[in-house]
């Protein structure tokens, strides 16, 4: 009888890695570090290594075990493979076949931010529903789209890039991508920073973000929290970009439920109340039964929960 | 044998009626009128009638016949019923229920909009692909996403409103949805006139356009085609926020092409190309490899060639 499965997400750093029941229980998660040498060649044998390890620690049954699925920094073919993953080094690879070969196991891939939105919508704040949007402001905004259950088709790659929606054409400033007011700009930790940064020097008004040497998305919502009148400044501009962007994406694929995650979520209801307040704003033609706004709840093991619930279905 | 299906397109002024071999050839098609007095109580009854009719006529048996496809003006739950229908008098009504207990033929219901997209992507602009968005300009701006080669799901029925997308949030004319900035305000036929209007008023360049009484969606395209300046300034600023649509839509449900219809996609190559500058320059991080912008082909027919489909599969 099948009663595991192994979820993986492989990241620039570190490789997270989780044994799971079949009804989504955690029952153990650890990590090994990331080799990206040689083209990353060690990942997917320290990953078949790391998870025999564990069958034969526990003392499990090949048999008793669905799958591993594996999240990737990368866009994923059909047939599981990868173009390249420049964070850990990968150039094209047939990641599915090799781990396969590796493990004896069935393997699903996916893209990692989809992934993670799956996780979400299993066990995290999209339990519950089966169409589902992830919003992830860490270093960078990325988004993952949950339709019916599953993670929607992305023939490019570039389904769910919620953080290279433009939100404002007049940006000066350029993204990491080359246009100019994506989303990004604005919502990741450095872009909260780069906001207040500027509003700080657009004016004179006495702020405690004044006195720190550097300042942090973290002192930008804490002061906005403490009543800052330019933090709290900076928290609108963040909301009205987050909230136009989610906005846009309820009239386009219409979601039961928005998660909010990534470090800048760590902001916590602030963000949500913002972000909210913008979203209704802009959405008006939706009415009263708007989708909810709510904050991420597995962190960092998102990865490895939707990586699980992949080899389930 | 399965040979036939019927769809249907019922409109505020007439229902459109298709009869179609299951390869998808349309072998006849008509009108009836829509009388929406009553709350609409005939349309349904005048629907059966005139398949009844069109199945003696032909001479058509009942057991070739798969059902009616049906196409409304309203967002349709997953029992095919709607709450309100305001264009054709409708109120709550279970428009499958009803209509299979007049014709004895399994029928299918969906949104006006996404059954067109559907249309499109079955035999019109989007043939051949399975990931289509479907943008309507018209007297309004609409919309319709197509995953899988089925019509996406959309709880609350406002999945591919994609006229009230926000594109200018400084907008200082309020959209009929109560927004700023919508889509629907730049691109549709009234719309574009907006915006040529406002470039009028706000120069005094001479333009072909001040000679006119009124000017028209397709005085705007004319005049840009022969190189009327101000007319081409107009066209930028439809084709910049509808480029800007299309490249937020491409990052988030990644579709194979987008089909551009309505009375104002008329215009043909020249919106095409505008829109695609745009979309090419907003969504810089999808790289060469972008969906395609055509226009649509089936024109008011789409309706019923999607209406079709739905009782295909």
């Amino acid at each position: 009888m099948m009663k595991y499965c192994f979820g993986v997400d492989v990241g620039g750093t570190t490789v997270k890695l989780g044994l799971f029941t079949v009804e989504g229980e955690l029952l153990d998660k650890w990590e090994i570090k990331t080799y990206t040498e040689n083209e990353g060649e060690r990942i997917l044998p320290d990953v078949a290594e790391a998870i025999k390890g564990k069958i034969a620690e526990k003392l499990l049954k090949a048999e008793e075990i669905c799958g591993i699925g594996v999240g990737v920094p990368a866009p994923v073919d059909k047939n599981g493979a990868i173009e390249r993953a420049a964070n850990v080094g990968w150039m094209a690879k047939e990641i599915k076949k090799e781990l396969e070969e590796l493990t004896g196991f069935p393997c699903v891939i996916g893209n990692d931010a989809n992934v993670a939105a799956l996780g979400e919508m299993w066990k995290g704040g999209g339990e519950g529903y089966l169409d589902v949007v992830l919003l992830t402001l860490g270093t960078g905004v990325g988004g993952g789209i949950i339709i019916n259950g599953e993670i929607a088709p992305s023939h490019r790659g570039v389904g769910g890039e919620l953080g290279h929606i433009t939100v404002n054409p007049d940006e000066e400033a350029t993204c990491n991508c080359g246009n100019h007011g994506c989303l990004e700009q604005y919502a990741s930790a450095t872009g909260v920073v780069r906001i207040a940064n500027k509003l700080l020097a657009a004016s004179k008004e006495e702020s405690s973000l004044r006195t720190l040497e550097t300042v942090t998305a973290k002192d930008v919502f804490d002061a906005a929290k403490a009543g800052d009148h330019l933090a709290v400044e900076a928290v609108e501009v963040l909301g009205k970009y987050l909230g136009l962007v989610v906005a846009n994406v309820a009239l386009t694929v219409d979601p039961d439920v928005f998660v909010i995650g990534g470090g800048v979520s760590k902001a916590g209801q602030v963000l949500i109340d913002v972000i909210t307040k913008y979203y209704h704003k802009f959405a008006k033609i939706i009415g009263d039964n708007k989708a909810k706004v709510v904050l991420a709840k597995l962190g960092n093991d998102a990865g490895i929960y939707g990586a699980a619930r992949m080899v389930l279905k």
